[in-house]
This record gives structure tokens, sequence and C-alpha cells, in this order.
């Protein structure tokens, strides 16, 4: 699009070399992790402050010029791509960490720090933030894509660990949600509206969040099992009896061959399930012995469980490589994950389908999952220029979606809409997405705010 | 008002005998539990259908009749008073079960089935469903006002609890929000936006809620101590050191001298604390234990504990009967409960300064909290024709609400806003309250949606 020579004015006293129409930092800005269709903003304007990131979304919305909010681009359904041009606002610099309340067990810290970031700081204190997807992400993009990770099954997503927001809004307005009581009846839950609005309802610029304490004891477990089926119905056991587990991975025989390839393990080739343990000792001594019979019972072979860190940090070394892992399996492929999530009672019987409907496609894709909540995540290997490849990708995914959907499940329980799902909010949300709709006209009566995301 | 004769002629068609001026039901329908003034609908409409519930929403839209949803009339801020007229819109008669899937430990229910009919209809099943406010509040009107209770601590309030929801919005359209799965990405969260909003965007109809397993075993403990500050420090600690309570309840020692008084118990008349814990045998030990050196710490005197069914009985009938117990220490007063929240590490000397001020005006209030979470109420005792004591009162309760504010909590942790604290809401909020203003005239333009509630 054009952008009105005001704007670039007006940003450029702002920002002066913050603000950037260089080729090589738009590109970069076009696109997030996955094969989407990237497509370059007009302009990268990179904040520091609220202040900054008020303005920026003024001076725009006076020329109805489109603001992609940008973290560190790492989403996986192509939610940073300008479809329509204009600006990204990066507020990756705004990196501060504003207060950490260690007897309240929660912290402030701005958009642009990342989970890792935060955890280091954390360090000295005896708390940790659990919310960890793959990709050091921002808090920020993780608040705006209602992320989650392997801890969710024990502590919950960014929606349950999220005390407030600070938001500037399409007009320019900046309003702080929510607050530091661990609960609230009071008024309109913003917090939860904004979490997982994709950048379309405003600019995430801090973020409030919940910690936790450093568990006493840690307890890894991993073993392996001869089917699929078996694995998952262990699963399905573990979170019906309630055990408090912290992560149950699963992931199956390709992925765990190419875990192996990748960084020269030797893990048996089978669908495996890692776990970890978290409590004082004894309960994670407790918690270990009780899988232990569960897997067991499912006929697993060779459940160990260790408290070693050296064992800990090797087991999710792994688990965390397994989408370059993955990747490695074909070279010169991009990834494109996908995830679902779908009742627990189900979820046996849509890994076997879909595992089914991937051979018969012939298509390399390992499948993980964190499935204590019943999600798991397929890496589709694709050359975006080989265009029968991406039909049966798309084939594959538009089938796993669907056949979510038709159990009770959902389209997407981590990675988001974006626009790679957009097709499928109708279908999985039916007329709730009208409502959708109503309020984002209401809050972006001139859609300035990631246009053609989210909300179909 | 004047209510059109089409619109009476209308609902009456639909309803027959379940459309009703009569005076007492009206005046019934026009209060809730707490001393605000009441006012009555000009009609109570009994919907036993969601089609009933739309129908009826549809003919009030027609002729822009406020609707008051209505399910048991226990919420405390005065949410159900018919300020504007209108229609009463009572779902109490909704009370099906309508699935219960055990492997996924959730279930759907309409909207006027209460929690003890869930509990009971669950006891086969090895499940129960936790969020527990003191009344017998209906499913619908819990999540109507994001309810809680004295397990939120480890088991979450009705925001966690909720997986979706089914609404009739003020146009009649019905809406289904969330689903079945654990976890979503998948467009904005309406299920957390209608949570809370206290029938002012729309009637829910149908709550579909998670469910937990029985714990294994449960124990129980109390103890007194000389002072509040101990007895809350004990708290702090608890929550610190992450023990995974499942109940921690604070109750002074006016409260305590009600509850002897009122049940002919014989507990010590100094502030003490009730805990209950939930899982394996062992851990139940183990937390008992804990717990036990640190209330020891903090002086507690005679701490015991008991997995005795008949101790556990004893001592949460005692804690439900709080609110009782404390109207009968001044018989013929009525009961103002006022609720805040605030962090945690600014608990005790919010409740200190509190007790102080309570002192101070002179009028016999006890304080008992789900302090676990910050949260404790007040229960004053007022006669509300007695203006000067309504004054004392108002002081009380307006001072109370600004210490919490200032502390960075909440005027309300789980009673709501109602009308009751209507004027609190920009004290809190700030220019949030305005981001609520532009999402309820979105969704209500005409304003038909219990009007005068929530949003000032």
């Amino acid at each position: 699009m054009v952008i009105p020579d005001r704007l670039i004015a007006d940003l450029d006293r702002l920002l002066g070399d913050r603000l950037t129409s260089s080729e090589s930092i738009r590109s970069a800005h076009g696109r997030d992790e996955s094969f989407h269709r990237p497509r370059a903003p007009d302009l990268v304007a990179f904040a520091n402050s609220n202040d900054e990131v008020q303005e920026i979304v003024r001076r725009c919305a006076e020329h109805t010029v489109p603001i992609i909010p940008f973290g560190t681009g790492t989403s996986l359904e192509g939610h940073v791509v300008a479809l329509h041009g204009g600006v990204s606002l990066d507020v990756s610099g705004m990196r501060q960490i504003l207060e950490i309340n260690v007897e309240d067990l929660d912290c402030r810290v701005q958009a642009g720090v990342t989970h890792k970031q935060l955890n280091t700081e954390l360090r000295q204190s005896g708390l940790f933030f659990p919310v960890d997807p793959g990709a050091d992400a921002s808090l920020g993009g993780m608040a705006a894509t209602r992320a989650s990770g392997t801890n969710a099954v024990r502590y919950g997503t960014m929606k349950e660990n999220l005390l407030g927001l600070t938001v500037v809004l399409p007009d320019g307005d900046l309003v702080r949600t929510g607050g530091r009581a661990r609960k609230s009846a009071s008024g309109l839950d913003l917090t939860r509206l904004l979490c997982g609005s994709e950048g379309t309802l405003g600019v995430i610029t801090e973020v409030q969040l919940k910690l936790f304490g450093v568990p006493e004891a840690v307890s890894v477990g991993v073993c392996s099992f001869s089917s699929l089926k078996s694995a998952v119905d262990a699963v399905i056991t573990t979170i019906q009896m309630g055990i408090p587990v912290a992560r149950i991975e699963l992931l199956d025989e390709v992925q765990m061959r190419a875990i192996n390839d990748y960084s020269n393990l030797d893990y048996p080739e089978q669908p495996s399930l890692f776990f970890e343990f978290h409590g004082s000792e004894t309960s994670v001594a407790e918690q270990s012995a009780r899988v232990g019979e569960i897997v067991d019972m499912r006929g697993a072979t060779d459940f160990v469980w260790s408290t070693k860190q050296e064992e800990q940090n090797r087991l999710w070394q792994a688990r965390h490589d397994a989408y370059y892992a993955a990747k490695a399996l074909k070279p010169g492929a991009e990834g494109w994950p996908t995830d679902v999530c779908v009742p627990i009672s189900r979820l046996a019987e849509c890994i076997e389908k879909t595992r089914e409907d991937i051979e018969r496609a012939g298509m390399m894709t390992p499948i993980v999952g964190h499935v204590g909540d019943g999600n798991f995540h397929l890496l589709l290997l694709v050359h975006p220029d080989n265009q029968q490849e991406m039909d049966v990708a798309t084939g594959i995914n538009d089938r796993l979606v669907r056949r979510a959907i038709d159990m009770g499940g959902t389209c997407t329980g981590e990675h988001g809409i974006g626009y790679g799902k957009l097709k499928y909010l109708e279908m999985e949300h039916g007329s709730a997405v009208e409502l959708m709709r109503k309020i984002k006209r209401a809050i972006d009566p001139h859609n300035i705010m990631n246009p053609g995301k989210l909300i179909p």
C-alpha cells in the first residue's frame, strides 16, 4: 500500500533510525516460523515505550494504515504476515522486567521480554514461569496468541497465568486490564478477551504474570510402547487418576527416529512418553511409582525414572529439538507444524486415524503432543514450491482439523488461527463468530489492527 | 415501567401460567440475599428451554423492555434487582444434566442446575465439581457472576472451570462458545468474556464444566492463634511454599464466637484457620505435617488434623453456616456481606487495618476469608431502616474497598459488582471501563440486558 508521506514524516520524527523501510528488515518482519506465504510490511517501527506505541498507533489510525504487532516473529499460522501492507510495530526492544514480587508469586514485564529471559532473571528468586512454547517467544506475543507448551497440563496456558495486561487500543488509548489480586469478580474480563486476540484488538505492551515456586524435587521418566494406542491409553489413565504430572509428552516412532538421528541418541524408535513430575521428594517418588504401574499395564518397556539433572536435561533437550530434528528428516523442506486438541477420551482414536491418513498419503510426518491436554501436533514437511506436496499436506491438515472438530475438539490447541486456519473458525464456532466480529468492529472500527487474521 | 400489551399477550401465548405478575413472585425476584434496596420486575417469565429463552428475549427486544436473568437469586450485590423494571427471566426450571463425560472429566448442564444438584448427580461417578459459593446457587448464575468459594485456591473459580457456554444474546440469537477441548487457541475467548458479565451481555442457558476426580484421601485441620496477624502469616507461608492445600479458611474471633453460639460448638474463640488437604494418603499426611510445622512456628495452639468424615463434616458445616451464625449475632439485622481480594503479601496488613477500622466504628462485624487467594469478607450487620447504622456500614465498606484497591487488589474477589459496587469500577479499572462500555454497546445496543449493573 502507499504509506502517506505525512505518516512517514511523523513516525520518522518520533523514532529516527528506529523507523525503517530496509528490504531485509521488512522481509524478516513479514514472515513467521511457518511455511505460510510471507508478505513484508511497508515499514517497520521499533517502539521502546508505551508512549511510543501510543504515538505510532495514533498516527497510523489517522491514516487508516494497518498495524501488525511484532514480538519475536515465532508464530506458526502466519500471524505477523502483512497481508494488507502497513506498519510492523516491533516491541522486541521493550525488554524490561518491571517488577518481580517474590512474596506474591507475580511479576510485570514489558511485552518484548521472552520466557527464557524471564526465567533467567528469576533464577535467584526460587520462582519460575512455566509456560514454554517451543520457540523463545516474547511474553507479549505469547499472551496475544494464548500460547501454551509442555507444562500446561499442570500449570495451565497463558490464559490461566495472566493476571493483567497493558494494551494500546486502535485509537491510541492505553488501558490496563486485570490486576494483582489472584481472583476478582470486578467488571468484564478484558484480560481474557485480549489473550488470544492475536493483535487484532490492540498492541500488548506489558504483561502481569503468575509465577510458581521451583519444585523441591523433579523427576523425569521415559518409556516406549509397541503401539501409539497403548501409549495414549497410558496417558488417559494417568489423567483420569488425577496424578498431578507436570509434563506428559508423546513422540511417535517417526519423531523418535528423527531425534536419535539429529542428536545422536539411542532411544528405542517406538512411540514413547516423556514424563516430568514436580513436588516434594515423597510426592515425586509416589507419582513416578504410580505412573510406572500404569505404563507397565499398557505394556511399556523399560520405564525408568530419574531425579538426575543431566537426565532431565538430555530428555527435554531432545523434546525441545523435536521441530528441528523433524526438519532434518527431509533436508531443504520447510516445516508446517499444525496442532489440534480433542477431549482426551477421543485422543487415541484421533491420533490413530491421523496416523493412518498420513500413511495413506505417503508423507513422512512426525506426531508429537502435549497429550495430557489432548493436544497433539503434526510436523508436515513440505517444499512450498512443490504444488503436489502442498496439496497432499493441505489434505492431511484439512482432514485433521475436521476430525478434531467432529470429535468435539478445536482446530488449534495452541498455535492459534493467524490466517492459516481462518477458514476453520466458522466450522468450529458457528454463529459465535458473528459475536467475535461485533466485538472486533466495536473496538477496531476501521480494521487497522492486524487485518485479515483471527476473525474471518 | 409500562409493559406493552402485545408483549404480555405474546409471552402469555408462549408460557401460559409460567408468565406471572403475581405480587409475591415479582417481589421475590426483585431482591437477592443482600440488604440492597429491592425493586420488583413487572413480570416474571419462567423458561424451560433454549427456544423459550430465545423467544422471550426476542419479544422483549422488540419492545426494548429490560430483561433480568434470574437463577436462584442468591447474589449479594443487587444483581437481580429490576432497577428499571422489565421482565425477570427465571431459568431455575432448566435443571437437566445434559451430559456427563466421566472419561473426559467434563459435563454440560442447563443453567438452572445448582452446584449441589450436580454433585449429587456425580456421586456415583467418582467425580465432583469443586466451585462452592456459600449459597446453593445455579451454575448459570455462578458463571454469570464469576463465582468462587472455598476450594478456589486449589481448583480455581468459575473462570478456570468453564469450558463453554450456551448464551442467548440480546437480539435473541443463540451462540455456543468454547468447546470440550481442554485448551484452545481458536478465536476470541467469548466464554471468559461472558463469565462474570452478570447478565449484561446475554442469558446463559447451558454451561460446560470441568470436573475432578474425588481425591483418594481428604484430611482436615483446625488451629487457633493469639492474633489475626499470626494466622494470616501462616497462610502466606503455606502458599509461598507451594503446599497444594485444597482449602484454607480464616475465621476471626467474632466469627468463631458466632459459630459456637449458633451451632453449640466449643472452638476456641480466637482467630482460627480451617484447612483441607486432598491427594493420595501419603500426600495428605505430608501436607498436613508440613502445615502443622508452619502453624506451629506462628504460635498456633492445638493443631489437630483428621481424616475422619465426621470431623470434616463438623468443620465445614460450621464454616458454611458462618453467614447465618453471624446474622444471629444481631437478631433482626440484615447481612451486608462484602468482599475484597489483595495480593497475599498485603493480606495481613489489609485485614488488620480493616479490623482496627471496624473497632473504631464500633460495629460488630465478623471477618472470614478464603485467605489462600488473598480474598476475605466482612459480614456487616445492619437494619436498613436505621440510617445511622447504614452510614457506619457504608463507611466501613467504602474504606475497605479503597484500602484493597490501594494495595493493588480488587473491589470484589467473588461477589461481583451488581449495582452495589458500581461506583468502584472506575476507581479500580480506570479507562478500561470505557472499553467495557464499548463492548456492552456493541452486543446490547439498546441496553436491555440487566441494565444498571456491572458497567457504570
